[in-house]
């Protein structure tokens, strides 16, 4: 094969689309050859595949296609392959599998990749694979799961390189040259004390720049980044963004070097916690589409039934004043105006203030100027809106004071919206409860009820009729 | 000052918080000595920081300080600090710079931090900028500046490490130790052809982990992930994050070798692109807090405008069936539960699938299946629901008609919020429009227009009264 059909973008040009992603064609095609019984087919296409195309194609295969999928192209589905798989569709095949297999597939994974694939099976299982492990591998992968969920620990990976700082260049080079059972993957080796605590980190293109004879020490930076190793793998993602890490140093409460992550761990996380705040404040949970329909259904239930109870306040607030909106329907028809523009003004500002208390940039320094920044907004906008409204309801019908009443209610509803789309997420981040997952329906709650209340109110208080 | 001291979480532990955000009390005693004259305070307390952190001093610094902060601590505003830098805030500073000195800071800077500080400068100013750069980087500037915004050729440094196929390991290490000039950060060198076509990536670990005399083409590896240089920087950053990749060659058309980009460069990307649909979605714009208040008052109120004819589609709606609400108060109550509890479902759709299509996760080949998995979705909470709500109000209100009209409304328009909250985002990607920005405004009005039109008109056919 020459070089150029090997470069990736060539070579992938008939399976992939421009966003990267499998061709329905090519897909179809697979699937066509695995039901049609013809094994032989199937490995032939899936073979020249990156290992997260392959994950892919197990994605896109509907799930009740998987196992004979995975069936015809078993010596195709390595390591590389799991841990690139989206965690539903893992474990769909991993239950597929016997425990000999799984630990198979462990023991050539690095820890943390491992750990991702055991973590999540039934006790039972879990035992089994772990003793089907070699000694070491088990050991490892017993540590890290004795670190709570979504961890540093969890996340690390123990193969890694250090070396004591005594050491020159030449050393470290002959040192990686001479031992093969010594990891191939790292992009910085540690400098370690007798004590095994982190002194320094080296950059191999430092070490590749320097003649052998200088001393690691006078190479390395001695400013480090250390990760606790039970920091939350979100504080992990920030701080490898906030220093644009490639990898760093996880220490143990005794400072002493445990592991290292690497950023192609944090990758995805950086991106799931930034993606999840939408989903989570719109109430659809992970928003995994690869999630089990059964409890698709449940998280959003039972974030709809919450939503009725705010549903049911307004509609309360709305009763009050039945007698109002018999005598002048107008009043029904508009007031949903007042209550959904108060709404859309507070789905903004808690969006924004939701993003910058996840990226930390929201902080105690700054929380008056925000709040004061989001007032001035809501002033701005509630005016100009509140004047346009007014304005156009009081020409086309004629009734100068609805058109009062009408763009007081739409400004005032618009302050409301933008006081609580900040003090409520700050409120509740303060009080330790994610601001993502429940901020939306105290603001809602709000604009709704504010809405509701303060155009009937004002209307009845001045005696509105048609 | 011994090696514990040195070491990050240590050192930094009296300005910053467990967020790695600097403490409100250093922010403030950093301005005090600003305010009252004493710059070396000022510079002691700002000297042991990370660049990062410097830049973050300026973001939590009010506007109106900002330019006496930079006054103060001039000598510590390194290029690394404008790099690290909010975009809104950079402009802000270098506003009140001369153009030697961003010339300064540009030219100690990689290509595409240099880029970032250009880019956003006013034309005038961008010129005499370019004029006092040294002719080298002032070319490579003005190259890196002749490709479109967010492309690969924006983001790509130009300093890299390009070894011939025919060179041994040894030759790549004696290079790189024999030439003072070359760049000291990259992690991976690229193996290129006469052509300065690449032919292959190596790590420099292995590099490291291979005897002097093995040839470069051995050890490298050669399917690449290679970047065209006008891709568009999210295709960019989804790649990097698909195939796990630390450093990737960006080629020009004729497929040669001409910059490369770094996954610490795209990291930001990843988190702004995924944490963007949250803020598009709710018509926040870019929902950036250090944004001038009269551009967000400007973003939001368009959006809020083009949502008030959403609202006045709706209220006509309601309008047709004044009569009815006339006779009837109850139903002006109740026919916003129905509205907003499809309206909570479509958001929900909506936020799933917005996610998938960002993630490429969405693709044809899954269309079909997730139309299916979200009609079952709306299908399953909408009998839940309406049961629910239906028999709950029969009950309560001693009304059977009411309860089942009640019912059947929340029924069908979770059946409208679950289809168009799929049907809206997928139709609007395929025209390609993006459906992060547009899809909430069509949902909406859908879920709020059936939502009365369906409960309000079911009343009126069945007769509905008090």
């Amino acid at each position: 094969m020459s070089e150029t059909e090997l470069s990736q973008p060539e070579a992938d040009s008939q399976q992939l689309d421009e966003d990267d992603r499998l061709k329905p064609e090519f897909v179809r095609a697979v699937l066509d050859a695995v039901e049609e019984g013809d094994s032989e087919a199937a490995r032939a296409l899936v073979e020249p595949l990156h290992p997260a195309d392959i994950a892919d194609l197990f994605e896109l295969t509907p799930h009740e296609e998987r196992a004979a999928l995975a069936k015809a192209i078993t010596d195709l589905l390595d390591a590389d392959v799991f841990a690139e798989m989206n965690d539903y569709v893992r474990e769909d095949l991993i239950d597929a599998l016997e425990p000999h297999q799984v630990a198979d597939i462990a023991s050539e994974l690095d820890t943390d990749d491992a750990v991702a694939i055991i973590e999540d099976m039934e006790e039972d299982d879990q035992r089994a694979v772990l003793r089907a492990l070699d000694p070491d591998d088990r050991a490892a992968i017993e540590e890290a799961l004795s670190y709570p969920e979504e961890s540093a620990g969890r996340l690390m990976q123990r193969e890694l390189i250090a070396v004591p700082e005594h050491w020159t260049v030449g050393d470290a080079i002959d040192y990686l040259r001479g031992h093969e059972e010594l990891t191939t993957d790292f992009w910085e080796i540690y400098v370690v004390d007798p004590a095994h605590k982190p002194v320094g980190t080296c950059q191999l293109s430092w070490i590749l720049r320097t003649p052998r004879g200088v001393a690691i020490s006078d190479v390395m930076k001695r400013e480090q980044t250390l990760i606790p190793v039970d920091m939350d793998q979100e504080e992990v993602a920030l701080r490898f963004q906030k220093y644009a890490l490639i990898s760093a140093a996880v220490v143990d409460s005794g400072g002493r070097l445990v592991g290292m992550i690497t950023v192609d761990d944090v990758v995805h996380i950086i991106s799931e916690e930034a993606g999840e705040d939408i989903l989570r404040l719109s109430g659809a949970g992970e928003g995994d589409i690869n999630e089990p329909i059964r409890l698709t259904v449940r998280t959003r239930f039972v974030w709809l039934v919450i939503n009725l109870g705010t549903a049911l306040l307004a509609a309360s607030v709305v009763g009050l004043f039945e007698a109002e909106i018999a005598k002048f329907a107008l009043l029904a028809a508009l007031m949903g105006i007042v209550s959904g523009m108060g709404g859309n003004a507070g789905t903004q500002t808690l969006a924004v203030v939701v993003r910058a208390l996840a990226t930390n940039q929201l902080t105690s320094s700054n929380t008056t100027r925000m709040i004061t920044r989001e007032f001035m907004i809501a002033l701005a906008n509630g005016m100009l809106l509140g004047l346009l409204i007014g304005c156009g309801t009081g020409l086309i019908y004629g009734n100068l004071s609805l058109g009062i009443v009408f763009g007081l209610s739409i400004l005032i509803n618009n302050l409301v919206a933008g006081l609580s789309g900040v003090l409520i997420p700050v409120g509740l981040e303060r009080a330790g409860v994610d601001p993502a997952v429940s901020s939306a329906v105290f603001v809602t709650m709000m604009t709704d009820c504010m809405g509701f209340f303060t155009f009937l109110g004002l209307a009845m208080l001045w005696g509105l009729s048609a």
